[in-house]
């Protein structure tokens, strides 16, 4: 077992899917010392979306926060299948998070925050990572929230 | 005439521009293997933006699939004229879809997917790529769609 | 006194900050050839968001101009701060520029203009780029503009 994989387990953590994006598209791309993840939904163990809607109407920053926690979670799902192992991983370098809210809605932070906290419990230092925190209009299939992930690899 | 633009030939596709941005921006960037556009909007061959306006408002799915097809087209334009052939690109590494739309749109993925889909139809599998789709509030110009494009380059 | 800092000193330009996003945020994250910042908010030097508001609904293109102005100024606030010197920078790479805006508004490119003049009036040629404007729901705090920025380093 891997040490990433060891972690995850210690935390509890059991990664939803792997889901594959339809075609013409990968759900990571490899060049040199870099992967980055399609954009990632908040897909449960069954393929659900976790509290899709749009925060400031509805959906709270709880809620938002648990949602872009799963997004994390299924970028370490697609990272595992597309690497072989999360053990490649040498560092997270930057998150882009895009979460679905009304024009008045100034907590997009705290929302992409369960994203962040999460890479940071399962890489530890080597999961800090640089970041934008965008408040869009809508999501695919409604959902809430949507991150895309570039890490760096360890060489090999 | 090279394989890249043959095979444009073959699929009846003729590229529009290049229109390049207003300074002090450049269509596209190269450093070390990597090549990224700036945003290209649904440019025609006279320069007009195709289907403009706001998916969920107007605009219907597959008209906004037509926008992002232009979108892509204007892609392989700058790059075209920026690398001085589309021959150099190994391959596509990531598309980064924004669709102007309501809260309520939630087809950003087929929307989008006219961009992917040509990039598929001229490259093969080197233009398989990650993606994200993205409902944003509105885009320059009042566009539907607007799309970054990062591509690999062979070694020369 | 660096280059770079000898410029701003002559266009009469003092950085704010640096303001350290969040744990576990890095304000910078730097890979082989390229740094990468944070998603930037226009903070003055007391650290409040400058021209906050939504662009189309109470803050005019100048005014968001400005804010974008802001925004490339804490970018290199961030890059001096965690690269050492900003002489480091060999060029500017990419900006990506998010303006809250309504759906009617279509000048994003004439906002975050205000970030790209920036710097290039501090790099030169150096300091051309790619880019993309995209108008969105929100951002942090109610902020008007939000900037990322790409650059790329000298071999050291």
């Amino acid at each position: 077992m891997s040490t990433i994989d060891e972690r995850l387990q210690e935390l509890g953590l059991v990664l939803p899917g792997p889901y594959p994006p339809h075609d013409p598209l990968d759900a990571i791309v490899v060049l040199g010392d870099r992967a980055r993840t399609s954009g990632q939904l908040p897909r449960d163990h069954e393929g659900k979306l976790v509290h899709p809607g749009t925060l400031g109407a509805g959906i709270g920053v709880d809620e938002g926060a648990e949602a872009a926690r799963w997004c994390a979670l299924n970028a370490l799902s697609v990272l595992r299948a597309g690497l072989g192992s999360l053990d490649r991983i040498a560092r997270v370098l930057t998150v882009l998070g895009f979460v679905a809210c009304t024009h008045a809605f100034e907590q997009q932070p705290a929302v992409v925050d369960g994203a962040s906290r999460l890479l940071y419990d399962v890489f530890g230092d080597a999961g800090r990572h640089t970041r934008s925190a965008i408040g869009v209009a809508a999501l695919p299939r409604g959902g809430a929230v949507e991150i895309e992930v570039e890490v760096a690899l360890r060489a090999s």
